[in-house]
Formats: structure tokens, C-alpha cells, sequence
């Protein structure tokens, strides 16, 4: 079977992995994993539970969202979602994955602690205050440099900005910035970005909505159908 | 010139990278950057100020941890510090730096923001609490993984044994743990890499101790001297 991918719901990080995937143009399956209700036997395929992770058709399934999103850009560098190794847009392709994870994803942990403690609590400012600085500091990063390029590495679509546009977004939803107004550059990049039939896809994946896929998405699976698929 | 790997002391994670260069054997040089107190002219080669960051022949700096180790990994590949790209092994390169930076390395973050906050402020004990709790889930999962095998990644040493080596160490800098009683088969997977000659090379480094390489160090340089090499 194709390669699938199991991506968390609500607003997860994996919204990346699929319109990489989509951008991509090989088959592959999805699997749905709700993030606050996991289903049982998902722990057999990735044992931290996380998502997003990819199961492969040697039946081992890769976790970590940026051993994913590179995974995707080696199966066809031909679809120039990523670069060779070797080269100087790979190291800058690196650099800007590590950015986005390690800074911008890991800037937002504070205020995603902040949002699960309950209203009152001594440290949920505390909390809220920190991942906003954090976040703050990256996102400014990012809008200094969208300021003389049309996409984050190179001069086209790479896998950087299939992560970006599924991480951004929870500067608004945590709602800790208005992007329009205090990330003009970032925000029109994203809005770029939320213009592609590849976005607009995996945002109706995440919806359940009705689906076009101008890549090659077959069907939906579920934990269970999988099951048999596991490497021995 | 060679490449100039600007790492940070104390005890910072461009220790890895420097383990990493020994390993690949190709002549580079260290520039010494402390981090609590930045020789001025570094935000010249690395705006964000962090380290580790690598200066390239091209006068191009590449910063972030995962970049420089896979940009060091790719410099030759018969070295075998990583993976020929498209190869499972690469993926499950990718994965183990990944999870060591996104995972071990991003859980101690609350406790090293607690290390900064001053003694009895009401947030302390939290943040401590939480890094704690964040570690120890990591902690574990590699103290798991190290069960069954020799090296992090495929059937020996990579960059992600290197970048190990020098993040593990702040479960016993920030007293979380104690290694040799929580996680032994981490602790002894980690006392066979500190009897490796580059590591103990990379200790004497940071300590500024008499060295002696076994890899291709050349000499220190100081960002003054290096900043003729900037790209134009
Ligand atoms: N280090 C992981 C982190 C992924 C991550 O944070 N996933 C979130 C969704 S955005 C998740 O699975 N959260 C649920 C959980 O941790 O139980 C990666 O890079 O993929
Ligand atoms: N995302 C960066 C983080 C590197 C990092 O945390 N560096 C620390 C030293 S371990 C640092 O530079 N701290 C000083 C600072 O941030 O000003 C990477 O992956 O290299």
C-alpha cells in the first residue's frame, strides 16, 4: 500500500506533512488522529503517540515532523519540494526546518501549556506571557526575512513553507498576535500560501469537509484497517 | 580558509558539533563565543546570536544545530557521520536529530529558564517541575530505544551520537538526574562516547585545557580576525 500519513486534528503540526504530500504527487492514504481522544493501537505504529508520523511501504513507520517533511522532498527532488544533499539550499533548507521547529514551534510550547491550565491559575500568565516573547522574537525573524524573498529557501515552494503555513497560524489561534497587522510580511506570505489548492485541501482534510485533491490522495484509513500492515 | 565553527560556552550544544568535526577529519578552525557576555561583531555572522553556527568557505554562516550537523554528515559521506539522502537510514537519522532536538533538547528549556529566575520567585519551583517532567519522558524513550542497539542511528557513530553527547549532560548540570541510577543504559552509552578522543577533546576545548586532536583542528580564531571573510 502507499505511504500513509497520520496527522493530528485539532490545528496540528501536520498540517504541513499533508499539503507537502499533495505538492508531492505520489499516491498516498491518510489516517485521522484525534489529538485529545487517540485511538487505540495508533501507540503500536508510534509509541510517543505524536503527530504527525508516516507509515511507510517497508511497514516502519517514520515519526518527528522533520523526518517527515524531508522523507517526502527525497522521494522525487525532481517536484523540488526540497534540495540535494550537499548543496547550499539544502544546508539553507535545514536551517530554515530547524528554525521553524526547534524556534518557532517550540516558541509557542509556553502558551499552548497556558492554554490547557485552568483560568486562575498563578503560573497561566506567567506562561502566556513567556510563549508570547518567544514567539515574538521568531515571527519577527521570519518577517525580516520574507522581506526580499517570495518563499523561505530558494525560489520556489519547498517543504519549509508547506511546515510554516500549518504552525503560523497558532499565533492567531492562541491569539497572540494579529498577523496583519504586526507581521505585514509574514501574513502576506501565508496568505500566498493559503491561496494553493494543495492548503485549501488540507484544510478541508482537517474540517472534514468535502475534498478536491490536485495531488494524488486516495482515501482515508483507519488505525484499526492498518493494523496488519505493521512491521514484524 | 577552512570552515569556523563558532561554538558557545558554557556548556553549550555546538559541543556536538565540534565532536562532529574531529569525527569528519577535514581541517576547520573554532571560534570561542561566550554566551553570557557575546564578543561584538558575532551578530555579524549570526544575527539570532546563538551557537553553534558554521562559517563556510563561501563566507556564507549557517546557523542552527541540525543544519550544521547534517551540513558536516554531508561533507563525505564515507566518513559515515549520516546517510546517503533517500535511504531509510537517512530518515531514521533524521528522526533521531529531530527528537533530540525537539524532544530532549526543548524539554529542558523550562528548566534552564527556572536556572535564570532568582531564587524564591513564585514560578521557580514550576518551570523546574515541568523541564523536569519533560526530560524525563525523553530520558526514557532513549534509555528504551538504547536497549537493543549500539548506536543511536544504524550500526555506528553519527552526528546524532555527537549532538547526544552534549545535550544529555544538562540532566546532571541542572541536578534533574542522576544518569548512572535513572537511565543506565544511557549513562552507558554516554560514558562509551566520553572515551572517545574526540569528546574528550571537546571537553578540554570548552575548558580551555592544553588540546590534542585527533581529528583536523587548525587553531582558534577571533571573531575580529574572521570579519574579513563576510559575505559581501
Ligand atoms: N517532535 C515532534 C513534535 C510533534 C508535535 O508537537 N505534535 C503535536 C501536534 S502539533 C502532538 O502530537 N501533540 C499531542 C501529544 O503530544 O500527545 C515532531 O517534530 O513531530
Ligand atoms: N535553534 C538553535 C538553538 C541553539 C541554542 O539553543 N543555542 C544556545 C546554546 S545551547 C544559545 O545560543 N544560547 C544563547 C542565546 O540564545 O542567546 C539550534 O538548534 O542551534
Amino acid at each position: 500500500m502507499e505511504p500513509v500519513l497520520f496527522y493530528g486534528v485539532p490545528h496540528g503540526c501536520s498540517f504541513g506533512s499533508i499539503v507537502a504530500l499533495e505538492w508531492l504527487n505520489q499516491p498516498y492514504r491518510l489516517c485521522r488522529i484525534d489529538m485529545l481522544d487517540k485511538p487505540k493501537g495508533y501507540s503500536r505504529f508510534n509509541p510517543s503517540q505524536q503527530t504527525p508520523a508516516l507509515l511507510l511501504e517497508s511497514g516502519e513507520t517514520l515519526g518527528e515532523s522533520l523526518a517527515v517533511l524531508h522523507h517526502i522532498a527525497a522521494r522525487d527532488l525532481d517536484r523540488k519540494l526540497g534540495f540535494a544533499q550537499g548543496t547550499p539550499d539544502f544546508d539553507r533548507l535545514n536551517r530554515a526546518l530547524a528554525f521553524l521547529h526547534t524556534e518557532l514551534h517550540a516558541a509557542f510550547s509556553p502558551a499552548w501549556a497556558a492554554f490547557k491550565v485552568a483560568d486562575g491559575a498563578p503560573e497561566k500568565d506567567m506562561l502566556r506571557t513567556m510563549g508570547r516573547n518567544n514567539a515574538a522574537h521568531s515571527l519577527a525573524h521570519l518577517d525580516a526575512v520574507l522581506a526580499d524573498r517570495d518563499w523561505l529557501v530558494g525560489n520556489h515552494r519547498t517543504v519549509a513553507d508547506a511546515y510554516l503555513v500549518g504552525i503560523a497560524r497558532w499565533a492567531e489561534d492562541l491569539r497572540l498576535f494579529e498577523l496583519a497587522r504586526d507581521y505585514p510580511r509574514l501574513h502576506a506570505h501565508l496568505q500566498k500560501l493559503e491561496a494553493d489548492e494543495a492548503v485549501i485541501f488540507a484544510h478541508a482534510i482537517e474540517d472534514e469537509r468535502p475534498v478536491k485533491s490536485s495531488g494524488r490522495f486516495q482515501s482515508h484509513v483507519t488505525v484499526e484497517e492498518l493494523l496488519p500492515r505493521l512491521a514484524a
